[in-house]
């Protein structure tokens, strides 16, 4: 069995027990859950979730036949990254000195990131990439100290025009 | 008792059934959660989420209350908003026609925004800013036809040196 990465797309009806019945899918098996994101659609009654779960590939297949079945579940989609955009979201928190200044300034611009608040001691960079692109970021910052840091996790559309 | 939003960061060990405990702490009062992501931090072993969810005052301070005593959790924060930086990601399709080219240009220019994918009839646009900034240009993208959206939900980190 190969052990990998997995991006699971799903269209889910706004019940307060929803996220509880798919993360147990999870759950029930061991099965890691790297990241989750789930927020409203442009339809209010619906929400859209990413997860993103590393595993062997017949575990995660019974997963996702167990959640198209949930009621809650309006549409499933396992995304393959190549033919997606993906992106994530991150908001890192740094010692910042003025002697670094520029330092930091080369690297936040080389990444096309944003300095989205300034002390004396800290500053908080904010940026939007690919997965490996914000691992990357945060691997340089390693040395200016990261006071904390929080990710949403990816996120993903397909290219083109259909829908999930 | 006040109806509003509350916006809550979690620390949390990265355990399978982490995510099902904390999203049952919601389910079960019928707590509407309106937007969760979790993701690793820059240690592996510990997640961080944010929960943003709408409902009564009294209600919500039982949660935190109990998500507090969970086992894997390692520390819980009720943000307040303003004293915060929240950020959130949109990743939105369009229909796109030549015709419009130079109006949706304009709309994407005006908020910072991204076009990531473009095909004959369709566009990915994407855009990281705050809740409200999101939900005005999702407002500016239905006239031109939505296709398809996913938002990661709000992510917030505190402004200043400190740590949640």
């Amino acid at each position: 069995m190969s052990h990998s990465s997995h991006i699971i797309a799903a269209l889910v009806r706004n019940h307060s027990g929803v996220l509880t019945r798919i993360s147990g899918l999870f759950a029930r098996r061991c099965y890691n859950i790297d990241s989750l994101s789930v927020c409203a659609t442009e339809d209010a009654g619906l929400s859209r979730m990413t997860i993103c779960a590393s595993g062997d590939e017949a575990t995660i297949v019974q997963i996702v036949k167990q959640l198209e079945k949930l009621p809650d579940t309006v549409k499933v989609t396992r995304l393959k990254g190549i033919d997606d955009i993906t992106r994530e979201l991150l908001l890192i928190k740094i010692q910042y000195s003025p002697s670094q200044k520029s330092d930091i300034e080369n690297a936040v611009n080389s990444y096309n990131a944003t300095i989205a608040d300034r002390s004396a001691s800290s500053a908080v960079i904010e940026l939007t990439d690919e997965h490996d692109k914000i691992d990357a970021f945060i691997s340089i910052m390693h040395k200016y100290g990261i006071i904390e840091l929080v990710r949403t996790g990816l996120t993903a559309i397909e290219r083109g025009k259909n829908k999930i």
